[in-house]
């Protein structure tokens, strides 16, 4: 098998960058994966990207060593399988709300007879040995996303199921999941209340032996919540760096354009 | 037709930004289009695109209003005429050399009497009207690239050409055509040498009533460029832009890590 | 956000004239909505569309100015929310049976605090502007489909869900669900019983406040439809009319040549 | 429609040779189905396989003669009447688990009043014609997979499910869910405990007058199924004829290469 | 190698009808080749179809009977070979001039040392069988559109061309060849000039013992140039099948609302 | 740059193992190139592999350490330059009849002012590093295929071209070439006027410094080829191990299943 780049980061007591790919394109994620993250995430539910894609994707990104990690679109079998065949180093799970639904998320990723994965590692073989089926138990990562006001009621109960291997705090779905409206969607939370809820998600997965990994918006945050404890963190997605960007040079050359005129 | 945002600016007097498509993706494209870009040109020769990606990319950025060009992957009336037929509103042509191979790409934009291009608008009159073939001649805009020694020799002849509406520089192969390995490839010249041959050639463009364009590596020399009198400007494409916007995440983050660990 | 042509239509008492997509081609897609429907849906329940094509179609139907619908494959979240995010301002779902179904698919439909979607509108916010979470809830349409003998039984409470933007009338469907083999298959039922249950279904949504939607095989009956109140009514697909297109062009031509010959 | 090679050799009491599709290409598959299997199998759940290119493939094995299934990826009703909306003969399903799981299956495959299939055969009426309706219910069939220790426990319930087709072994999950980590993943089975579940569940399908279909590693294993009584065996598939095809002519080569040396 | 449907209605003295694929989709394609067609035509030219899309085309009408050709982008060696290598019955080259070109064309279809096609018929082999290399040269069919005014100048002599099997007429690229601006463009020619042109042509064709075909906007100016004695005639493409019935749908329902309203 | 492995093979006085590609699909790819080959080529002449597919191919093999190399579809610019911006790490040419046709081939490999490749290696510098443009030169092989009698006649003229890697032997083709429908077509020649034929290339190969490559139908005449000096062998492409392999399962069994019979 692969080394797994984020275990090993881990056990090095090194925090670890992630990519998001939400382009649906085998190019864009091998130019993103290339910059030098530690991990790249080819996102399924809100990404532009389906399972055709997310095949190709996860081609272009094997090269690069970052690790390969699938959002999956929803707790369920068939597409946490799937990632895995496909050769997904770990899933990240959207949504999940209670520690049942963490255990089933936890039985889908592994093989029997701890869990319920059904045998047929397709590309996952070809990639990563003949031998694959043997490791994979141990070397797959299995986060779920902490991102509703009932999972947060229960984050505790939820990071003590067997098996699991961290917490992954969408903070977008959490405000909104928390506070309703009161404060603008979003990543990088400021608002005390969030920054409270944020802390109380990493504290449990650390209480629980957990990896805890946060959605973030900017380098700056980033680096802020790598110094609160966090073991990964998720920088701005390519399309956010692609609109960004095009929208900087635009905006850049207009405003010379129009000192020069002036 | 589809109003020619292009013909309309300069119509004005109004200098023209180019967005460049080399990512074979419609959502990325339509991302990039939708910034604020007056032209978008999907590149068939350096892109990673094929034909299917360029109809895909092409029907994506209609929306934006921005005028879809196409560079084309060489001199040849097969890929000229499926460009046109797709919608693009112009194409530019790399390595035109000599006047006759302007009078050539001239042919193969225009219908009889006028050129030879054969007649087939399929998606052309779907998006731009039944009467697509009526107006084609006097909208579609028609580039000559201005790269290699043999073409800048010859360069007002080759403005000359009648039917041409522009010059467009590719400044990374002219300085390899002009001064072989001496300098750095790339884009936005600083040599004196390079800077005299992008002035000539914006000259004879001028002299002949032309269009004049610059490939342009960031938002400063774009604006220069416009100064100088280039009525279009081409800005960093979206291998460049989600490249070094990924790179710049990742090191900043590094960066504030470091810092923070000494 | 793009203005929802349905939503102004509809205000002005006006009916809404739907096309319907199930190639999963985004040049076909194009090519039918540019010939003046209200609305176009991509079907991903029957049509031969998967999510990569549904995107692609999406992109392809945006500058048409219809509303682009998305009918889903089924009630479950993952599929409901990905068409949203896709930029779909409107989604069909099929069999929904009971009023808690209902509720449910209104919830996939709606933020929190009205309901459950994940915050992620990947393209929807490239296309219809940074503000799109603001006015999604009050934008995007939700229509639940009845066409079970289950569902017709309980159509006045399902209509009474909160949220709930219309019901859809599935004719097919509703005719196997309701009288098992005893007519043909199809849609523009004729049968008195079908009939009556047709008006029971729009008197329902009528009553509770909802727009009624009907799918149609013949503009002659989608006329009729409209004459009874429906808000939209469905036009026969793009397979129907390639299919019937091509029939009668080669039957008309070798109807002319035999009657030459004999 | 199509008349169902298999349902034909099962009436001359012939034995079905299954070829699996794994590698989502079309003209991967079409070489594939020109090979003389008497069906081939498209694989959603293990494969590399989305929607879209099981379509391609459906497409591109038709020709053949060969009857088309898909193993659909999980239990659900929008892949089940997807796959048969595209032109599948058949379907298998994995994972199934008890009688009601089976039942639910069954449902799925089969219009009302026996089912709840929902009305709209896309592909399948153009392949095999605008009566497709009418004889899907007795033409389709419908396999239920036993790979689970729970389903293994319940066989002969399971298998009397009215309107049930056939029980499909998966060998490699079956022993795993069996026996746990105690043998070697895989198909092809000597463990005696493995032989005799093998044969408890063909005679459980014999016993109520099912098909029973095994999923082989070999030819050799094969045919000793079709000698215990199988009525169908599937065959290595893509992803394994062509890794051991590949290796085995480096391997070759490099071998007589050394012995010359030598 | 499959029979080839064309000649065998031409040796039985029998007039084909010819669909035209512009559509790059395989399920477009299918549903065209289903309804009756004795060829279809995929178009490399003015299509908006890649190679990619090509092939599947080619691999969804195969089942059909109709014999697939492909009019090939330019006369050029290599999409022509490749048209065939794609399993391609026939190939229609535009814009051949002289008798030269079409002496080329011709040697790119036939196998030294007749022709120059490089041996390597990797899909034409997998479905027309291995002895496919032995039967081509006879079996494939080789069109040379005349459609220009060079062409119609010397259209006896090209005619001539030893292995050519006929010519086809390209009615608007004629017209504009010949006359300019002067009549509108499209097909179905009612001015006596063209219509003198197209026999002129067709008196060629039949002069030299060759197949005339001729592509035609409507049924029933095909009727009329199978009795002119065309052995070939191509109807109406499917992207106006689409375009025409949508639109005829829409414009319908739309005057019947308003004959209800007035 | 990656290191090409071909280029340290040789340099060591080992022979290279080519996988060669004809299925347009990165899945199968990826399976190839795992399986211990020293170089694979993509097949864009002969293959079912488009542009698009390429890409995705040379992406699904660069983690497996094995050169990629590009057979293009004609001598001509545009495929050449493309294929080397995709990020081959070679090109193979087919059909190269003069010494003429050779040195175009290297100008199109080379950058000025040695060639006349245009500079936008677009993939290649995002996988081969931004210093690529300063190695490509000296990285890059170039082979001319010698397959055609005109090409044998002068192949020691051909091989003295300034800046040429190699000479790659189709056998099939020069085979037709050489001696028309004399023998059969295919690979493994065992005629002495054939055997005699590919030794006068390699001779002409090895007296000119350049590398010698011979396409293969069996490891036995690849191993054999390696004794007579060739410095690389291809071996079965994936559509002849496909096809190969699932025929000898399907006969295998049958054949077994006939015994147990009889």
């Amino acid at each position: 098998m692969l080394p797994n780049r984020l275990r090993m980061l881990w056990a090095d007591g090194k925090p670890a960058l992630n990519g998001w790919l939400s382009i649906g394109d085998a190019f864009a994620a091998e130019i993103v994966a290339n910059q030098g993250y530690d991990a790249v995430t080819v996102d399924l539910q809100h990404g532009m990207v389906d399972d055709g894609a997310a095949l190709a994707m996860l081609q272009a990104v094997r090269a690069s060593g970052a690790s390969p990690l699938v959002r999956v679109p929803w707790l369920a079998p068939a597409p946490v399988m799937r990632a895995l065949d496909m050769g997904a180093h770990g899933v990240i799970c959207p949504m999940v709300e209670t520690p049942s639904q963490a255990a089933e998320l936890v039985s889908f990723v592994r093989y029997p007879p701890t869990g319920t994965r059904s045998f047929g590692p397709t590309r996952a073989a070809v990639v990563d040995g003949a031998a694959y089926g043997e490791g994979a138990d141990t070397h797959v990562l299995c986060f779920a996303m902490i991102e509703t006001a009932r999972a947060f009621a229960d984050v505790e109960a939820i990071a003590a199921t067997p098996g699991l291997d961290g917490l992954y705090i969408g903070p977008a779905d959490l405000t909104l999941g928390l506070t309703g409206r009161r404060y603008r969607t979003g990543f990088d939370r400021e608002e005390p209340e969030m920054v409270d809820a944020v802390h109380r998600i990493l504290a449990a997965a650390k209480g629980a032996g957990l990896r805890a990994a946060l959605h973030c918006g900017s380098p700056a945050y980033a680096a802020k919540a790598v110094g609160w404890g966090f073991h990964m963190v998720t920088l701005p997605n390519d399309v956010r760096i692609l609109a960004r960007g095009a929208m900087a040079d635009v905006v850049e050359t207009r405003t010379m354009l129009d000192n020069r005129r002036s």
